[in-house]
């Protein structure tokens, strides 16, 4: 259960409006890497996961926080529309070409839907969706795609931070920023944290090592004509988890077969000349395969 | 510039239909973690790179054999397809309660609008879209992205290996396996080289340090009521990048004034009682604003 | 089945061309409470009305009358985008800052895909999908949604009546205007005449009183630190339904015990330190389970 | 800013798994008037409020409380996926008709992708996204819309308390449907206050009234043959807002000209006769239409 | 402007319920290539056309009776789940393998959203939207799209006409693959009729031959390993346009140079060693650039 | 497999940046009929061919050198955006209304989210998606789909070129229009080569003539007010496929009975007061239906 409070995580109180800036921030709002993003991929990863304590109570301390920065950001955003000039534009457009090209750059949803207010959605006005976030039950394969989150956002952040000039914005993103790099360190702490503890190794998931082919494991495959891809760590010697070893693959060949779809249901009109056989016959929907076992162990008449 | 073999980079032999998995294996062709998303997001990492030479190299060669595993999934597919009871289905769910278990299973656009094959969809059906890659031109941002990718790649995979017995299918999943092990120490080899090249640091992107408020670039805010977030190195000691040190916030408090959107534009028609006051006016619409001083400057009647 | 006639339910006539209106326009054309939204949802609410007379006849009505609404705006944004500098626009940016702007606020689809038409898209371009209507089969909770859509919908269009200074175009949406105003009265009544009717009551739907729990069904949660909530007729006195009564919960405690997902099967990789023990044997897929009963009854060797 | 502890706000304890329900259940989570839509569409709206004071107080508490509602949903989906037969499915689906029904009728990503977990889509899988909520700024335009949202949502529930009988289930939506009971009786009551405050009437938005062209604002469009939509209060007596009078208009006529595209832009190369004469001159982009002007105005020969 | 009658275009009257294809059956009404699509394609194009007379007429005949089409695909899958054992399903699944199977196959949100009548959405639950429709403007790019859109349309009917048994529905089908039949041969016809009218050629547009590479404009680029792809009349002869002539080049090479991103603004933190040189000054934003010149006619200090 | 060179296909050579014409080329990389889209579709066409040889060797063909189509779209685009003015934009916007238009007319997620190159979208910024693309198996069917894409490619890729004044950008679209017009005629051809192997013939598919209700094969309906539908070869003379006759029904009347919605589930809550009787008994889920009937034969009391 949650509660919340009035009060602000931090100040955001931006000097002027500017409505071409307040469609930018949209990206941190509801961006595949903004703070809708990190708010409902840590809250599904704290109620997905399968131990009580340390992970699960850290999880929940960052994702209550992030709630609070998607408030900030939707704060931010309504007050840089404050006067912006929504209404009576086509008018003032034709007497004015920087009112037309300020309105060039706003979001009209900003206006049209909401009002003056933000929207759940992205730069470009594409609504933010539940695809955006991972929430794998497998803390390590998790906790990496949370320092890409991190790392994106503080990307992104930072070059939006080159983007204004306004005293109040860039003290929101000053704060925004130092955020991102702690929860990067925080992240890659918790990944330390997951091996020291034995519950992780490097690699997610920890398991099948003995059934994948292990020849396949180490080679980088040469298929670009660029000629410098064997000169990093990747293409020799050993690996960061400990166990293998890096090696070039310079020629490689394909390991299997022609590829090619079988001979069709005739019912389903593909195009075909007969030049694979006949399809198979089914091995689930006849009276030879699983269901003619089944139909015959229903038979009623069956002594 | 690309060219095709028909041979493919391996075995892709089932043993037998089964389209109940050929629908789960959507999931590794057109999900957010499928083979649709690593191949289009390091083909335009590679593009969008920009340097010449060993990263933008390894990266174009890793891009070029993914597009051949999403031919190896589709492949597979039409093959676990082949021989499925798609039509007469419904006198045959009648009769049978396994056929209608089965085509209940089934997608019914692998059917219906693929004729026995693939769909560039997940599992459940949704398309893949253009949302899923990321390609910052940040190196190390993306190959955390990358890492992330393999990483829940392989989870998925290792899962899917687990919902089927055909050997043959498993066969090619082993392969699969094996090559998502590799990828993931792959990327993180390149990680580490970005820095050994003095290209990168630890926290992405490798900026605006100084602008940013360092105390609040350490601190986790304890918002939620579990007791043991303080007990990971998250919370204490030095941080991974070498240079700052985590602490634990155990009360944290708003720093923020209170939220709350300005007084609305009386032509938006928001719900309003004037306790805000007037609307502030228009910085930039009006004749006091920028734009009069434009008008200004355009005035022809200006000496 | 339907039919068509050319002649538009009223004038559809701008004065002159305005492409930046033109995009703007797109949301009541695409928007999800634009034209297409509120004829789809009538259609599918009329073919979804089980009960012959008055209410499918009206939905009827007014759906049909919708997709006139759909002609008209769609109309609309072509004439509005009649001589517009789709072309050599490149050029003419680099000369003229008005038209530079102009072109900043257009929808550049309108012209590269539509070639001077409407886009079946909101205002930013993003495609208008099915998941925006509801049909639900119950009158009363979908005539709720329908007064929404006109309520919504009127907004818009008084939002977009202060963006133009067209006669021609002002003189549609004094039309558009005064239907919404009919509209939201017409669902108001056809709620009014479902109660009289008493074929609904004031909550949807009109069912499982006596088995929700009714303690529940009356009190504000009181979780933000906001001091005023207390104050409206929804904290105290009697609730519309005529059943309840209003109440205020000033400090709220969780009713429930603590959260957490439960002990996870091994293969599926969750991170796991067998803390909550060993998983839950499978109540389904087991021999003990139902499966094993339903086995049992097909056992042939069973006499 | 949030805060958050681990008790839920009400209990969520199924008594055995059932991995079809739990896809089912989805809806509640992830559906277009799921748990994830009031949380965000309450939450915009409350950050878009224009008021401080009880209305904006009203909506952050219901807000606040919604975000809770998510976790029980999402608790409920882990623990009725517990011991779910995710794993060596196929195999078992080949021997056990049951197991098969139930593997395809459950979602393959609550398995493949979230190892047990919700994921953030509606029971069809498809994505929750952005354009589902609604922050107008106009009170009671979005009212109505939370009337309706907590209309389907109480209706949608009340479907899936028929759709099982497990105790710990049922137990959680009696819940549920209370709250949802209570929720409806709050929006009205809050649209009283409104109309009671003065600050909004019966039709939103409350403007424009003078400038709509009145005699449409009455009317009903018979357009449809069936012949008893004359027959309820919308068709005749005083309107829902005291203003205006119902009326019927039997055999309605269109009052617009012909419909139709005016002359094309020759280099879209639309299919064209010349049938309309020439091309409008662009008013925009011309010497003689405003950017000439501006131009001129802009001429440094200019004396 | 439309009218409706309630006596629907052919007749739709199944013999039984039948809920697994009321799913299947979605694809018809919401599937790319259904009867939504059709609609809003043809009443785009109507809308877009240029000309007055034959061709627009013909668009909106068909336009018109395909929003009838609609209609019948929503009246049949509404029939054919009566009776669907939607309610109660959990316990009865847990009995019956066959109630379960069904259940497993049937659209969730046929019962759960729409209470028992269609969504607007395909045979996967994905909604509908509006970028499966195409209305260019050129009439001849159009049709070739509506071509395609009844040959799949017409492909998927058949295949849907083989998944069921019962004559009711069959009945229905029979009509729809009559009307896809003649739509093929119309739009095919019209195509003929556009060349000779001589508004059209065989390429669309029918523009621009002058300018193209023609070189360019006649050869099959052998790019894949297969070894038969220079047997078809693609590769020899004379092209269906009567002017050029097809070719094949069996060993083609790169004609351009070596792709590459160029050197990256500094401000948006690219990884970068410097290996291309600073970035090349900004032709737009600088002032040596296009501003400059502006700012130099704005001075209000020039004489 | 696939192998890759770093020479581009066609010289991609900007003379000078566009970000404003980098924004709309994205329709090229992303939209509905860009390149994206082509290389899907004829990539999972050419792996769903059933019959090995010259059909599949020459889609593989296209196939391959669409995806070197995507490669040089999306350098064109970063190369476009080199030096734009992507950075401390607002104040450059504030004092430049060149800048402040070009910046309006600018994807802000090339330069927020892919640091100065291409996005997987549209130049509405929508993602690419899935369903853009199809591959059905039936040759005919897809080939029609094949010139469709091509011919609106080749559309939009004309207007674009009239969008733009830059000798490097037109260079390369003088390549693009030719592969193009090559590309409709090669698909063309294809269509005659399939009717000349005597694998389809004109209709598709090429099946159930005999079961279709043949007098709806040959019929416009005249459902719209226009009086020259009738003028064309689709109204009367020998239809394309060489076996029907067009024909014109001048004043159609519909088939069908009555529309309308049976008598709903009375746990499902629609409104309905009892006029069309009781629901009917489920034909699936009772004892009298096929359950009952499986129970029976499942009864171990039975002898």
């Amino acid at each position: 259960m949650f509660r919340h409070t009035d009060y602000l995580q931090f100040d955001v109180a931006p000097e002027k409006p500017d409505p071409v800036y307040a469609r930018k921030l949209q990206e941190l709002l509801g961006g595949a890497y903004g703070e809708m993003t990190v708010t409902m991929q840590y809250l599904m990863q704290g109620w997905n996961c399968r131990m009580p304590g340390k992970y699960k109570d850290l999880i929940m301390d960052i994702a209550t926080e992030e709630i609070g920065h998607v408030e900030m950001i939707a704060t931010m955003v309504a007050r840089l529309l404050e006067g912006a000039p929504a209404t009576e534009s086509s008018k003032a457009a034709g007497a004015d070409p920087v009112v037309a090209a300020v309105l060039g750059g706003m979001d009209p949803q900003q206006a049209i839907v909401s009002g003056g207010g933000a929207v759940l959605a992205d730069s470009n006005g594409v609504p933010w969706n539940g695809r955006y976030i991972v929430a794998s039950g497998n803390l390590l394969a998790d906790f990496y795609a949370n320092v890409t989150a991190e790392a994106q956002g503080r990307l992104q952040t930072a070059r939006l931070y080159n983007m204004t000039d306004d005293p109040g914005v860039k003290n929101m993103l000053k704060f925004n920023l130092a955020r991102d790099t702690y929860h990067q360190n925080m992240w890659l702490s918790a990944i330390e944290e997951l091996k020291a503890d034995g519950l992780e190794g490097t690699i997610a998931p920890n398991a099948l090592f003995d059934e994948e082919y292990s020849e396949h494991a180490e080679t980088l495959w040469h298929l670009s004509d660029g000629t410098m891809s064997d000169q990093g760590r990747w293409a020799s010697g050993p690996a960061p988890d400990g166990v293998h070893e890096n090696r070039f693959l310079a020629d490689p060949q394909p390991l299997g077969g022609k590829g090619g779809a079988p001979a069709p249901d005739p019912k389903l009109y593909a195009t075909y000349d007969g030049s694979l056989g006949d399809p198979a016959s089914s091995a689930l929907g006849t009276e030879k395969g699983l269901v003619g076992k089944v139909k015959e162990a229903l038979d009623p008449d069956k002594p």
